[in-house]
């Protein structure tokens, strides 16, 4: 009998988030250990350690760990990561904190977590600057060698963010007390890697693809969520719903578009609407295997992979995250390598010849015939009441984003009536 | 490096055609030769032989092998095979030929092949019987213990064909001579497995699908192509070009629309047009685990099975030719086992609500929101120049036949007519 795909490690799934008893006393525990401020994106690796989506990772990632990821996308022992996660702390931490102390990671006011310090390490900036090369350094004209830091200083979030980063990481093994705000604000749609298992055998599912999303679904996105409906078992459109850069749609926003097109456009039986807590690093090819490894905790045996993935501004090559599943390091050890395979799909879009959805692949007609809308046009026809031009989205979805876009543009404006008047300049 | 799937039987491609030098000799010999004529279904079998599409068989099977493939779908070594690939004789042929004995097989007033007789055996009536409820019978309702023998023996041109063997099979390796018509017939659409294999390499494929085609290919065909192609390297079209039941399309009407279809609606690179020369069998779920061995010898390792795959009346359940690879008997010996994996699709047509093409699988909305139309009243429409609903086929491809059936109703037409005159009437 066919099975779901194994966690990634070959550990089963490793959740150091604790329950009942034992949770109440760690969080006593907590209270009395010293307390560091940790980032967004730590928040929600802590929350992907809780709950086994970042397995076999128990903890952030010592020094030999982060250089073998950078280096070659694999920990020190070989098991494969494409993506260094680790925890920055200040040097004025740094100095108050040592080998073998137990401390408490705190974000937005709540005790995420305990951790067990193994090892403390420095991040200079020559250190930082080779991390973002290695990792969020592309093939896309952005990327080019004499223009890369200027660029990206300037309009990466990814490299922004490493280089902001403090003096020191710490590692060590956490125990997690918290999945923070995730299962009150989407319930049913924050699902455990626990809890995807579980729906996909009660629906006989071994063979599961998932559609990464970051953005509201159009028709381009539903065709790959479709075509992979046709040849797996079923889909997990499964929505970033951590943050994302200013100005792209929250979360709630996508997901209950999400909501709205599965109501019209699917047949539920084969699809689940789902989150994850992670915020986008836009790391591109390394951030598109991210997605694969963390999937296969979920179960998912096949990653959707579109154009441009996890891209940001022109650092990364149209197709490089597909083509960087054919260069990953392999052990011949299933449980190191990496098992969720990618689907990869060309760049999609409703044809007026084709008389549908169709792909680089499989439409041999000119532009014109094409409906393609840039996402900054779309941004604009949604916002400013527009035309969007037809078969390029579902109506009943579009209109969900019309009322987000005139209400986000009610509280832009309220917000400059509130500065010009003086109300909002404390 | 990815490569393509090895052919079955774990021998390489098996090919029993004669070339050259060798092939002049055979065919002298030949002449002296006992002769028996064949069967147009064995002519194509014996084609099959000579080209390696049906490796690893050296020859027409045996009586163990007849009775492990009718009872268990594998040859008496184990090797995977569905469908018996037998030779059948009269009795007088039978009386005057032994284990031993070199023949010459006849067929269309060609000598097909040689073949060196290992194995005679009696077919009885309970024989036969046997055969067609193991290989014809199927979960349809015709199949229906109580109806299956009188309605097959009407209407079921596979079992018909068996019952009407005659009351010997002949066993053993054949030597192949000839190609038949197709080499010339069909020049660059006519492809032998090893031709496949190369022009597969050659565009660096080795994840290749197929679509089995015996009728004009419309937009739920195209439709399946086009899903492979999203994601396999490529897709082989590969029409039945022997012989089908009467008032079937011929091949070379069905091969030129596949042609007008790809020149107007597919990429080329992504697919390529070919024949083979099988009769079809009409077995239904055994003839579409037969189309998935032999297009394992083309290159093949996704065959795409739809909705009554190789069906025919009410024989077999709509999915039961996909259901079938759930349970066929597998060694664990890679040679012996099938290697070409069914990629299943659902029921699919447009539908206008979806505004493109779908499935059961994908489309949630209503039969009168969707574009269905029976062969019969499809044949109906292009035969009488009655409408045919938009986005049923593309509008080329309906034009080239339409103007088929058009000369097919004016030679009917001068038939009758001739027939009224007497001239046709000796």
């Amino acid at each position: 009998m066919a099975k779901l795909v194994e966690p990634h490690g070959g550990k089963g799934l490793v959740c150091a988030l604790l329950h009942g008893s034992e949770l109440e006393a760690e969080k006593e525990k907590a209270a009395g250990l010293k307390k560091v401020q940790v980032s967004a994106r730590a928040k929600g690796d802590l929350i992907m350690m809780g709950i086994g989506g970042f397995s076999p990772l128990s903890g952030f990632m010592g020094r030999d760990d982060w250089k073998g990821v950078c280096e070659n996308m694999q920990l020190a022992d070989g098991t494969f990561w494409p993506v260094p996660i680790t925890l920055d702390i200040s040097k004025e931490d740094a100095d108050a904190i040592s080998a073998g102390d137990e401390i408490a990671l705190e974000a937005d006011g709540e005790i995420m977590a305990t951790m067990k310090v193994t090892e403390k390490y420095e991040m200079t900036e020559a250190d930082k600057k080779w991390e973002c090369e290695k990792v969020f350094k592309g093939e896309g004209e952005d990327s080019a060698d004499d223009k890369f830091w200027e660029i990206a200083m300037e309009d990466h979030p990814g490299v922004i963010m490493v280089m902001n980063q403090k003096e020191y990481n710490i590692a060590g093994p956490v125990k997690v007390l918290s999945q923070g705000e995730y299962p009150d604000e989407y319930p049913g749609v924050y699902l455990t890697p626990a809890e995807t298992r579980a729906m996909f055998e009660e629906r006989g599912w071994t063979n599961v693809a998932a559609l990464q999303l970051r953005n509201p679904m159009h028709r381009s996105h539903e065709f790959l969520a479709k075509i992979a409906i046709e040849v797996c078992d079923g889909v997990l459109i499964h929505s970033l719903i951590g943050n994302l850069k200013p100005g792209d749609i929250p979360a709630d926003v996508r997901v209950k578009a999400i909501e709205i097109l599965i109501d019209n456009y699917f047949v539920k039986d084969n699809v689940i609407n789902a989150g994850y807590p992670l915020d986008m690093r836009y790391a591109g090819p390394r951030e598109g295997l991210l997605h694969a490894t963390f999937r296969q905790n979920y179960g998912i045996n096949n990653m959707l992979i579109g154009r441009d993935h996890a891209g940001v501004g022109d650092f990364y090559g149209l197709f490089e995250a597909q083509e960087i599943f054919d260069r990953i390091p392999k052990t011949g050890d299933a449980g190191k390598d990496l098992q969720c395979k990618p689907m990869k799909i060309d760049w999609t879009f409703y044809c007026h010849k084709c008389d549908g959805m169709a792909s680089m692949r499989t439409c041999p007609h000119s532009k014109e015939d094409r409906v393609i809308l840039s996402g900054t046009k779309l941004r604009k026809a949604l916002s400013e009441g527009g035309d969007i031009p037809d078969h390029f989205g579902r109506d009943e979805v579009l209109e969900h984003l019309k009322k987000y876009y005139a209400g986000l543009t009610e509280k832009v404006e309220v917000k400059m009536q509130k500065a010009a008047s003086g109300e909002d300049m404390k």
